[in-house]
């Protein structure tokens, strides 16, 4: 029998796949702005916008998470850590229903390596049993059983509680060497 | 600081909705035959259909778990277990991809007690963390960290090694007695 592998449970939003730079582009589209990520340091895009709030209308669309760009070495390195740690993907897509079928198959599409018995839909991530869990929003890891590892973006910079990681290879950093 | 609650995970289909009640309906009608539950003692459906493995065609159809009878009691015993235990729900929506929105809406419409962010939709529910998972399906307990409550279905009739219980009522006996 195989030892037991343990766990990484990891986020698709900011971590995965890239939200805020499709929200940036349709924002920056229709409200005939020009914000980078680097205007939004240790804020939300809501924070900034000249429509404020209302920049959340975009996830109404059901399509609009469907062609996410992927984030770097993503799919490289989860396939590694496929190897040493049983690997599952808890996105919170309870917030959004109208996304489920967009993220379903946009995950399909990219990291298909990943069975369906190992995507989560949740909303608390206090849920996920797993050792770990990478993800870009530091309230999740409050309740989570396991080590929350933060996974940088614009809006957690100033967060200091959890280990964190600014990218993927510093990610197989911290779980290959 | 409120004492943590213990918690409840609980499984939506023949637990909380009628999946087998819909499937004999459908296929009864479809097929010209007359099986009940009765018939299918230790059995799933799909051996002693005409069709076979065939009837697994209805989950295909995105709307076919949308109009679900409630399974008896659920929804008080469910509510009343919410005063005692933090109450999730995890479905093995994964299996389905297209019955996403159906089980999600089928959910606001009957438990609409229960929070966006306390449903999960999973696969292997080994990734569930909570203290009881109430399942029709025993394998789903093999490697869940806490205990498994096996509700009764046709086809689990002869599963011997997880506590079993028969109907709603038996729950609230179990939980709040």
């Amino acid at each position: 029998m195989d030892a037991v592998k343990p766990r990484i449970a990891i986020d698709m939003d900011e971590v995965m796949g890239d939200t805020l730079g499709k929200m940036l582009e349709c924002y920056n589209r229709d409200y005939a702005d020009c914000l980078t990520v680097d205007d939004l340091r240790g804020k939300k895009l809501r924070h900034v916008a000249k429509c404020g709030s209302e920049v959340s209308k975009y996830f109404e669309d059901p399509s609009f998470l469907r062609d996410l760009k992927v984030i770097p070495d993503s799919q490289d390195v989860i396939r590694e850590l496929q190897s040493r740690y049983e690997i599952f993907i808890a996105t919170a897509a309870m917030e959004v229903p109208a996304s489920f079928a967009a993220k379903y198959e946009w995950l399909k599409e990219h990291f298909d390596f990943i069975p369906n018995t190992h995507i989560v839909f949740c909303g608390d991530k206090s849920i996920i049993n797993a050792d770990y869990l990478i993800d870009d929003h530091a309230y999740q890891f409050e309740r989570f059983r396991g080590q929350g590892i933060l996974y940088t973006a614009s809006h957690n910079i100033e967060e200091t509680r959890y280990p964190r990681v600014n990218n993927w290879r510093e990610v197989a950093d911290l779980f290959l060497k």
